[in-house]
């Protein structure tokens, strides 16, 4: 299959990327440029498209996030984003697909992917199943052609991609998770706090398994 | 009500317009700026907004646009515009909806407009009742909060629409269908022959209605 995937340059994304070429797609990256301070997620997502070979697209819609003019992420004098509420643009996800699904279709590709997971449920309303199933209604009508939207982590909990990570080699240095920008993650913001821990307990299963 | 109105500056969303202001709510204009041909579009919009004082904002889509790099609207060197087909970009209206349905959460809105008639129906997916159903449906899980997705007009032929309009006195020299651009309605494409059958009908039904 052909398929788009949305790459942020995240820990979730990423190993999704490594898991479906592993499973033989053919792949195409978008990624979203909306003016965030973490610009290192962009940076890690071409750099990884460049190391695997994989198109990789990036579009600008910063213009639609200053008409937003909503999100903590993107304004650069407030660095409260330590809760997931203040992270949130509204219609996010289902903004980001469509473009996707819209990509999708000029590319003549069969599937949209995502790497939304299970930790995210309860604090992002656009990562629950729920919402899955009802943008895939959505796109058997509002297309000449369905374009499936599929994410393949929404049952899984964080700490259970790190070990598909580990599992297809995925090098977690070159993924991005942190929401406060900079040269290094903060380590203390609602993302990196996620990704710590879930690798913590991912290594622990593993020497536990040994 | 306060609502959010995708306002194109055609016949159509001018008319929806005119028939919101009449009974009495609050709208917010909401024009997208996607390099299509038709820029006399916006600027009967913005006119149309200053005279009704109705707050406007235009939206850059360009970029999505560059990316998708599929649509005749939006080519200088293709005139084939007269088929429906040609004029879609993909996920156009749910990609529009979404950015309408933020906005109307970032202004503290309470519901979402837009132009939809009958006479769109089977030509472009996204201009349908089940479309309308399910981006409803969608809208219902994708936010903390739902705003509904309305479009008064999905059940009416274009000519009733002409007759709604000359009934709340829409200026119909004040707002733009052609696709093709220039000075002047060119008077051949889908659109302006869809808009001139509408008003004829209108006109007729209007004289031996007298």
């Amino acid at each position: 299959m052909t398929c788009v995937l949305i790459l942020s340059g995240g820990l979730d994304s990423t190993t999704l990327l490594y898991k479906l070429i592993d499973e033989g797609n053919e792949v195409i990256a978008l990624s979203f440029d909306y003016g965030q301070k973490a610009s290192k997620e962009l940076d890690f997502a071409s750099l990884t498209c460049k190391k695997l070979n994989v198109p990789h697209h990036i579009c600008d819609i910063s213009e639609i996030v200053a008409l937003l003019n909503s999100s903590n992420l993107v304004n650069p004098d407030n660095d409260d984003v330590f809760e997931p509420q203040d992270t949130v643009v509204p219609s996010r996800n289902t903004i980001l697909l469509e473009l996707a699904t819209a990509l999708a279709i000029t590319t003549g590709s069969d599937e949209v992917y995502y790497g939304a997971i299970k930790g995210d449920v309860g604090d992002y309303p656009d990562t629950t199943p729920e919402f899955l199933k009802q943008i895939n209604e959505l796109n058997k009508v509002n297309n000449y052609e369905y374009i499936p939207v599929k994410a393949p982590f929404i049952e899984k909990e964080k700490y259970e991609v790190v070990l598909e990570a580990l599992k297809l080699g995925v090098p977690l240095d070159k993924t991005w998770s942190c929401y406060v920008g900079g040269d290094e993650p903060c380590g203390e913001c609602y993302s990196c706090q996620s990704r710590i821990k879930a690798i913590e307990k991912a290594e622990k299963i593993l020497k536990e398994g040994n």
